[in-house]
């Protein structure tokens, strides 16, 4: 970091908070209601509607459902409802609207919408007495306590707890994700390595960050925080999408960020990391001792973790990332040019 | 374009070919029987399963599913199935298998694996002896004929077509798209402007594209035609989604892309158009006379035509764009490095 300590203390205070924001998910009581509720429901499928960092978290939830409800499920293009008037028939469909302000005009309007259209709608917030919380018919806390940085961090690992604790009660429960505070103390006391890490790209004008399956919104959420804090173009593509077209764009210029998890869609990735390597990409890879072997450097994760907990892991490392070469480009990620905390789209 | 006349030879022959291609589609019968067994099936919702350039028509067609037909669309994550073996209940839902070669394994066995679970599959391919074709209850032929360029063009705007006739006949059909062959003659007819932008963008590292409602998918196709072919970094934003982040990485050195059609999607640009204009963001947009002449520079589109058939003309121009900053740059499009023209991913 700088000799000035007011520099980043707002967003490295929320980054090591998390693991105390994850103990306070886990010993809530909340989750029992709500997936009582929905099982009550029978959904038949399932929508999400977000913006920004919150969309990474419902792209999460989508593969959750998917996999662990065997329900369909896809993200909402909330402008349908709000510029197009588009009024679905939404009848055994269950939509959530994730915000971590509850003050989103287009998401609140896309939750009106829904209900009256007969969907159940669950709005997960880090307000309750947001207008989203009161418009949807039930409301996840995330609990994450004021968010006073500008760049989302600790309310999107916290989206991801909730929303993980909600899913899995719904199929029966598990205790998956007791471990993780301990796990994520771990995780973060590698701080040190990111900090050389954030050197390496000291001088990058862009780079691609890449994962598939649970880890795919980590992709997105690490290409979203670097460009939010460091001004750099980072972009993020699922390991299928790269070999399709954008892999022209990587050469020995444009570094890789890689997130490969212990399970299938780190398994995935493997044909992904070879072709990358073939030609000569620089590739950072946050997951399995295996992967990181094989690429030029990389941060490895607690072994054991089932992969659909991983992401609420995987993402740390990143978050200190973003933190700490804004730094070291000379900026303060706490006062990035261009943002306002809260952002309306209408 | 250079001297050489095999530079962008194959990548110009096709692009000029679309006006053409949608002929053949506007004249074909094969939509009638397509919309009639949907229509039969009374489907609930929608699902779109695609990789790469078809999945932006993916992305059209649900706005398009959303709008006009009113059940709730998502894009498909294939790796839920491909990956985790999921078995979603699929009854009641249409499932759309969405690739110019029809090849591509995940998706195969994407569709494999829902008409099992239920639900009535589509293939949407510019091959009918292809295994997506032969899988599916139901195939459109986007006829496009043989594609040799690597940088689709002409089966995109032909799958966005095809989609469109078959959703609108379900719909209960339309003229809407019968002018659009003589518009793009038109649209095309403007290449002289793109030469002398392609110019300007000559030593750009990375540019981010925006639009929101049905030209989003433009933006995104435009972006990665731009990667695929010059090896910028091109960043494609939701409007929306640009305001609530992104914003911090446009600075007077990355140049933005924008369209903004005639209708609810273009008019929600509008504030979008000028914050970016407040940053002193340089702006070129594809689109209406008002929007072009509040922005940098601009190609104004043909007046009056429905917003929800505009992304096949919006597209065009970005194409062209492709093409001549990739032979600006000393490339050419029609070799770009790295990539093959067959892709698959498992």
């Amino acid at each position: 970091m700088t000799n000035d300590p007011a520099v980043a203390a707002l967003m490295k205070q929320e980054i090591d908070e998390q693991p105390e924001v994850w103990r306070r998910l886990l010993a809530s009581d909340q989750f029992d209601a709500a997936a009582q509720r929905i099982a009550a429901q029978r959904p038949r499928m399932v929508l999400l509607a977000a913006r920004g960092t919150s969309d990474h978290a419902a792209l999460y939830a989508k593969y959750l459902v998917e996999v662990i409800l065997r329900l369909p499920a896809g993200l909402a293009s909330p402008s349908t409802i709000s510029a197009y008037g588009a009024e679905p028939d939404l009848r055994d469909v269950l939509v959530f609207g994730i915000s971590q302000s509850g003050g989103s005009p287009d998401l609140i309007r896309y939750l009106q919408v829904a209900r009256a259209q007969g969907a159940l709608t669950i709005a997960v917030t880090n307000n309750e007495g947001s207008q989203l919380a009161q418009e949807a018919e039930v409301h996840l806390d995330v609990m994450a306590g004021p968010e006073r940085a500008v760049a989302a961090t600790k309310t999107y690992t916290a989206e991801l707890l909730a929303l993980y604790l909600l899913l899995d009660k719904i199929r029966g429960g598990s205790a998956n994700a007791e471990p993780l505070p301990e796990l994520g103390d771990g995780v973060l006391g590698q701080e040190p390595h990111i900090v050389e890490q954030a050197q390496r790209y000291r001088f990058a004008q862009r780079l691609v960050t890449t994962a598939r399956g649970y880890s795919y919104p980590t992709a997105r959420e690490a290409a979203l925080k670097l460009m939010e804090t460091s001004y750099l173009s980072a972009q993020a593509f699922s390991g299928a999408d790269l070999m399709h077209g954008p892999l022209a764009v990587i050469d020995t210029q444009v570094p890789v960020l890689a997130v490969v998890a212990d399970g299938p869609g780190g398994n995935a990735m493997g044909p992904v990391l070879e072709r990358l390597i073939d030609v000569g990409a620089d590739v950072f890879t946050v997951g399995t001792q295996a992967a990181v072997s094989k690429s030029t450097s990389g941060l490895v994760l607690p072994a054991n973790v089932p992969e659909e907990i991983s992401p609420i892991l995987e993402i740390l490392p990143f978050q200190q990332l973003a933190m700490h070469l804004a730094v070291a480009r000379g900026g303060n990620p706490d006062a990035p040019r261009g943002l306002r905390k809260v952002t309306e789209t209408l």
